[in-house]
């Protein structure tokens, strides 16, 4: 299997004897070693979640589903309980990203106790597959709104190109394909206006110099990997025209958890009048939650991503060391961005406001905390 | 000799056969292998500077200083030219550090064309031997006005330490003694006052992950080394009482050119009500600029520094490439803090807001761009 066409198809795709597991590029070796990996037990895809083979809201919602199916599969018994308990194991992986728990909400909601087992399991792939399509389909729809904001910018200081600024990945590999934040910038290289984009490296997993590099550059998209400490000095002196990211989780009010980090770029785009916006499928909206910064729990990782960095050394990957041995170390996961300093969040509906009213005007059908 | 006992007496001290050259410790290859690097040539002085051997303006303005006086130790006749031409290669080898600067021009003012050989070569030497006395006079002085601020925390929070944060390295190692951003830190923890700092890994080259943790862990300070994307997190959620920064250069208006990620880390404590004060003693000063943020040129650097990462494999320092091959790479290496977000200027002559009254409040022997 060739990753590159593979990739172009999708992070992740339906693989196994009977086309009912998923086969993901495991990202924890790109862009240095390009192999795949099996998810065909719920274990494998806690496993996948969890030691970040997969990662990206919207990638761990649809690994998540297919988790829930996966162990319905293996339980001989049609049992409730069994699943609940997957779900709950499953919503264990990763504490941040609220797709997640969409996610094994959905699949038990599919679940009927008076149905047979063989039925269940239809049901419960069917829906797994239906909560793929529909962020494939977001993501597209991310696209197609947030292209014009690209295009504007274009059609005002063309020849020269836009210049874009992006952190961690929210690309194909977070999503199942297009990306996120990525999909306003394929679309626009697809109709030839001319785009460079600041890749932050983001440490400490350095998702942005081995991922979103390395789908930039699979795009054929010139790019630039910074430090994550640039990107103030270069929208100071208006080297970027356009700041996007991704959302792990947007709270009703329009509050953004995001990789850490965010909330920096953030306030030096907001001081350089630089528009900031965010992308999002709306299954990354927790629309039961207000005020993000208190209330979104920020996930600590282990200290060892902070203490060792990997890289290859012309022969193999490696990892180093790049601290004294005795130092502290502490390592959070993700930051919150408040929704004062967002000028828009692009859902697979259009554009809003950073707001409440934001986005129950495009989401209106949101009632009681769940979407109708 | 024992590279910690030699630290504690100072990052550069004299050596050589008569007395008269410097050696330093080697900045490169902390903390994981502890070598010594002599400078007894301008070349080698040069190259420490250019290399990053040594590194902090201070340091910079002394080893600029004392490679003056060997390029005229190796000039047999005693020639003016010779020494104006130095100056400039000096002055090449790092162009955002005013202390070089002005280290070569009180050096080349200290040549005077009447005098012997070997009377100028005593001047320049005492001149060397001054510069570097005064540097380090600085950073004790600046230790002691900033020491309150710490104090006053203490007094409002005790028992629980004070948390302070740190970007970069402005410690002994950037400094000859004490360091400039540290040096509060340093008098606080004498005093018994508990800390913990945190520790901005400072990418690309780790200044604050290699060498303020391990100047931090030989002082026995906790201390916990995190990502350069983290503070934001953190002065958000109340962990930070206290940010103190460094300087390469300060203009006269009050911005503060410091290592690339100070102006993110002022934002974030701008916007949280943190405290945040920059180190600096008045050879960093640049009298005869205003507007900063305009007029500063900023060192872009070489790609490398961002491409691989130097680190310890538990056998040898190695570094490893850390993005694909064919992505494009910036590295700026400053950037610059508007004087709007900083709260105070700490000195060798007290504290003062970033203006340009509050600078000349405190400097006001100073005129027509010159210190009297």
């Amino acid at each position: 299997m060739d990753i590159k066409s593979f990739i172009l198809k999708g992070s992740v795709q339906l693989s196994g004897k009977d086309g009912r597991s998923l086969v993901a590029v495991d990202q924890r070796f790109l862009p240095f070693r390009e192999t795949f990996f099996e998810i065909s037990t719920p274990e494998d895809a806690f496993y996948a979640i969890r030691e970040m083979v997969i990662r990206g809201a919207p990638l761990i919602g649809v690994t998540a589903a297919f988790g829930m199916y996966l162990a319905l599969s293996e339980n001989p018994r049609n049992e409730q309980d069994g699943l609940i308990q997957a779900a709950e194991v499953l919503n264990s992986s990763r504490p941040t990203a609220v797709n997640l728990f969409g996610a094994t909400a959905r699949m038990l909601a599919a679940f009927n106790p008076d149905r047979s087992l063989e039925e269940n399991r239809e049901c419960l792939f069917r829906e797994a597959c239906r909560i793929m399509e529909e962020e494939t389909e977001s993501c597209r729809k991310i696209g197609e709104f947030g292209l014009p904001l690209i295009e504007e910018i274009w059609e005002r200081k063309k020849p020269a190109p836009v210049q874009m600024l992006t952190h961690c990945n929210a690309g194909w590999l977070a999503t199942v394909k297009y990306g996120t934040a990525t999909a306003p910038i394929y679309l626009a290289h697809e109709k030839g206006i001319p785009l460079h984009v600041w890749v932050d490296e983001t440490r400490p997993r350095n998702q942005g110099a081995r991922l979103t590099a390395y789908e930039l550059g699979l795009a054929g998209i010139p790019h630039s990997v910074i430090p994550d400490n640039a990107g103030g000095h270069l929208m100071q002196h208006g080297m970027v025209d356009l700041v996007v990211t991704g959302s792990d989780r947007t709270t009703l009010n329009g509050d953004v958890a995001n990789k850490i980090g965010t909330y920096l770029k953030a306030l030096a785009a907001f001081d350089n009048h630089v528009p900031f916006y965010v992308a999002l499928p709306s299954s990354s909206i927790d629309f039961a939650m207000e005020d993000g910064i208190r209330n979104i729990p920020v996930e600590e990782r282990s200290p060892e991503e902070v203490v060792y960095v990997e890289g290859w050394t012309g022969t193999e990957t490696r990892s180093v060391r790049i601290l004294p041995e005795n130092s502290g170390v502490r390592n959070f996961g993700f930051d919150v961005t408040p929704a004062r300093l967002i000028t828009g969040l692009i859902t697979e509906r259009g554009i809003c406001p950073a707001t409440k009213d934001g986005i129950i005007g495009l989401f209106g059908d949101w009632k009681d905390g769940k979407m109708e």
